[in-house]
């Protein structure tokens, strides 16, 4: 039997002048929407544009209380000074989930767009399209708050499959395949 | 007439697997060693590495009450990888600091050395040895510590000659020639 526990997730898509959040709900192998948005970075210097970043996730969760974080892993960019700004950044955003003590899991950017689209190499606009298909949004969310939300949804994911791998004892038949999501519940293939 | 009020500095040098730190007190001219050490980061995943290099830094923070801190700006390493976790460690010492309301003031590897050593180009253990000596320690401290306590020196310098100017009102003779430091105190050359 699976525990009938609701959580609720928190995803972040880090950036030192946008930082796209997004909260889903969990019950089961059912999604339900509650929010998301952008922080806009405020500042000039780095430490205070890393301090309103903080400042920002911590105003979220303590709006949403969330159980549990997701943030998607990053690869260096070709840019090598682009890369360090960003890894700043995703310092900062690790750093205020960390300290509201929330458990923060790494997906990459393939493991976010395999999730959500089905394949690893989906365009920015398929994912704000899906995102909105998988949650019954009225319309696509702003790229950086589809990120955000398909970060939860690639958890959400995840976490059903470990599930249901924990009630059958096996990884046979699971993992390599993975879960689909429709109509917002996840269905495995 | 210069205010003569004493300000404690800590120096932060940030890594993923050991962090420095540097307390000195600087008053008028004169600066006095208070502290030193390495932070060893616990941890496997990146987010307890993080959370562990802040909670240390917030450690030292509560121990020494610093009324503002200094942190090495960094440059893009040859290897991008290392530039990305290197971002995040520097991305979560910031936030460590902005978090307990703290200013932030950045200075490169060469100003660091300038200050210190007398030219850009000094290696580890000269940084090592000038620092012992013009803080009267008894030996060379350890490299990140001492690259911290560096930060440190550095920004003590920076204070006075800024405090010089705004005395004199003008900027001719000072900025370019600088100050050196003779017997842990600040003089102009």
């Amino acid at each position: 039997m699976q525990a009938s526990t609701m959580t609720r997730l928190i995803g972040i898509d880090p950036g030192l002048r946008f930082t796209g959040f997004g909260v889903i709900d969990v019950h089961n192998h059912t999604m339900r929407y509650v929010a998301s948005g952008v922080i806009k970075v405020a500042g000039e210097a780095l430490p205070e544009r890393l301090r309103s970043l903080i400042d920002g996730i911590h105003e979220v969760i303590e709006t949403y209380h969330p159980h549990e974080s997701v943030i998607e892993k990053v690869f260096v960019n070709v840019n090598p000074q682009s890369t360090l700004l960003l890894g700043q950044a995703r310092g900062a955003a690790i750093s205020a989930l960390v300290l509201k003590d929330l458990p923060v899991h790494e997906y990459t950017a393939l493991q976010l767009k395999k999730a959500v689209v089905g394949h690893g190499k989906a365009k920015k606009e398929q994912v704000q399209e899906m995102v909105a298909r998988l949650l019954g949004l009225p319309r696509a969310p702003q790229a950086d708050a589809a990120d955000a939300l398909a970060a939860a949804i690639c958890h959400a994911q995840n976490r059903v499959q470990l599930a249901m791998l924990g009630e059958k004892g096996a990884l046979v038949g699971l993992g390599t395949k993975g879960m689909r999501i429709k109509n917002g519940r996840l269905v495995s293939l």
